[in-house]
């Protein structure tokens, strides 16, 4: 098999599985616990805090463990969103082409009097930082953009709308759930005030992610209960996973210098190879573009059958987003890139690991270019 | 080392585990992808859902995947809090011996217009049903009542309270954390509306829990997004926690049989040994009560240095609920059974497994004596 759909989750690394098998067997006891095991596994998930706090350039104390990028994401929106209404400001900016954790959290507090604004993008998925300040009114309490898309992988100016926050007073906060691992991930040079990312992105454990919250910025449980991690989420914390996260957020972070040209030798191999096909044109931009991601759309294709076609010759891709899998609807990202409903229905989404090798890219390519002749053909 | 504190955390069984290993070394996809890896996965998914509906005596469809006891409560009673909200009922009911999962939950609402009554219990730690019903008002939305208290070990009577709220149309939700895979769970029998287990209580892994809900009821997600479990709850489904979950609940539910009757002679033979400590006392009931559980007080001791001295003896035990160890504040459990702040602060909570022995059970008695003699002396 060739996967090619490391933007719905990636296989754990030894690394990572190691970490949690440690904690299974050695570290099992609950950190709140006083008694050796407890206190064993306590310095445990200190350490792991420290890591990800490392890797992040951000302090142990401004990491929240949570259970994944969802969870963090509706964290951040509704805390930014509560703390802010109770100083009469509820005006939320964001735009049309988030994750839909982002997206339905935001119509649900649409429903609850919120005002939301969705920023457009370009017909090349990258945000105008210049619409965000314009955008930006006395009652705004949060701005949420994503750092990099999860369907066409554009990169959005994160750095550059930190700043226009940053002078307005307005907390910032960005889905970074398909950059982290992927790319540096600088906190204070970045300047963000709430992160999320989630471990299975990167070669870590399902169902474990981080909200990084700057020091300062205020934060409201999602889950109630137990005072674990500093009383904003309630629950036993998941050691195992907690420690494979680490594990495979230190390992990613220390590989980037040789993974991202590699995987973007990759990427610029598949775009090059597909573009030659008739009628197909790359979405998104090609400069400013996660490492692995590769998506087209091709004239007169439907993408479903492409990819079960693809799939019989043993090749793992997608439309777009898992979560979003076997909906009959177009992408919404597509569509907001102002695609026409039937060309949207065409995408391909190929998105690469450092696991993945030129010879497989020969093989995608010479695979999509047969398919989709032989779909126009029929 | 005798470990005495399963109500805090277990360890993961042996076929749990190698669920977990199948499922990140094999059933890796995710299972909302379309191509082979992710109908695996999928399936996997889908079988952990039936044999975990199967251990609960639920339909498949009635069963939510969550991150652990803490979120399904939440979600519980927030979600039925909601709906109650809609149509113009805004009281809750529920216990002073809660979880805090579900206390400071309610705490929440409390701050937002929703009105709380905490009904007392007896002072051993029951809850009267008559009670519930004589609480129960036309604008009740929600009944939360525990199945079994995490400190002190007493049975709720579930089945005539679940029978109270039917009659009177009321939800009703229960915590079964500290009963799932030490007790029977039968939801069609005992008719409780909503019930939250958590995975590490039964030799399950951390970070994973089942909410389930009836057919019928009302249910709104805590965490928004992709369109994971029925668009219910978002977010990459844990499928390695999960298959471990459902490892761990069958294993747990078929050997009920005789951990029960096994279990239950090991937390006789505690009671009776501690018992014959002067100036000791069982908190809690003796009939109705969890098979590992065994929660006492002394007369004139601080319970935390008997900790400590029972650690340096190689015993792990704990003064209560692992979510609050380290508070200064005595158990508010044993505050709500009518305890004195002193005497609630001499509490020692040893939860047993089928993993302890007869020899350590004695073991434990003899260090206990020795060690609150000591106290006592000094």
């Amino acid at each position: 098999m060739i996967y090619a759909d490391n933007a719905a989750t990636t296989k754990i690394s030894p690394a990572a599985k190691q970490a949690m098998l440690d904690c299974m067997e050695e570290y099992w006891g609950n950190p709140s616990s006083l008694y050796t095991l407890g206190q064993k596994a306590s310095s445990c998930l200190l350490n792991a805090r420290e890591t990800i706090a490392t890797c992040l350039g951000a302090a142990p104390g401004e990491i929240y463990f949570t259970s994944g990028g969802s969870e963090s994401d509706n964290q951040a929106i509704l805390s930014a969103a509560h703390s802010g209404a109770a100083k009469g400001k509820k005006h939320l900016i964001s735009t049309g082409i988030e994750h839909h954790a982002v997206l339905r959290t935001l119509e649900h507090l649409g429903t609850k009097g919120f005002d939301i604004t969705l920023l457009p993008v370009g017909t090349d998925g990258i945000l105008d930082a210049r619409d965000v300040a314009a955008a930006i009114r006395p009652d705004t309490a949060l701005v949420t953009v994503m750092s990099s898309n999860n369907e066409i992988g554009t990169l959005q100016p994160i750095e550059e709308i930190s700043r226009i926050c940053r002078e307005k007073g307005v907390i910032f906060h960005t889905d970074a759930v398909q950059s982290a691992g992927h790319l540096p991930v600088d906190v204070r040079k970045s300047g963000m005030d709430m992160l999320s990312l989630s471990a299975h992105k990167f070669h870590g454990p399902r169902g474990v992610g981080v909200l990084y919250v700057r020091k300062g910025i205020p934060l409201e449980p999602l889950i109630y209960g137990g005072s674990q991690e500093r009383g904003k989420r309630a629950g036993t914390e998941n050691l195992p996973a907690i420690a494979g996260m680490a594990a495979a957020l230190k390992e990613a972070t220390e590989r980037l210098d040789s993974t991202i040209p590699y995987v973007t030798g990759l990427r610029n191999q598949l775009i090059e190879g597909l573009s030659e096909i008739p009628g197909s044109r790359l979405n998104g931009c090609v400069q400013s573009r996660l490492p692995g991601n590769v998506s087209f759309c091709f004239d007169n294709i439907e993408g479903e059958m492409l990819l079960l076609l693809l799939n019989q010759r043993g090749i793992a891709a997608s439309s777009g987003s898992a979560c979003a899998s076997g909906s009959l609807e177009p992408s919404h990202v597509l569509r907001a890139l102002g695609y026409s409903p039937e060309l949207a229905k065409s995408a391909l989404r190929l998105t690469l690991s450092e696991s993945n090798t030129k010879e497989e890219i020969a093989e995608i390519i010479k695979n999509v270019r047969e398919i989709v002749e032989y779909l126009r053909n029929i």
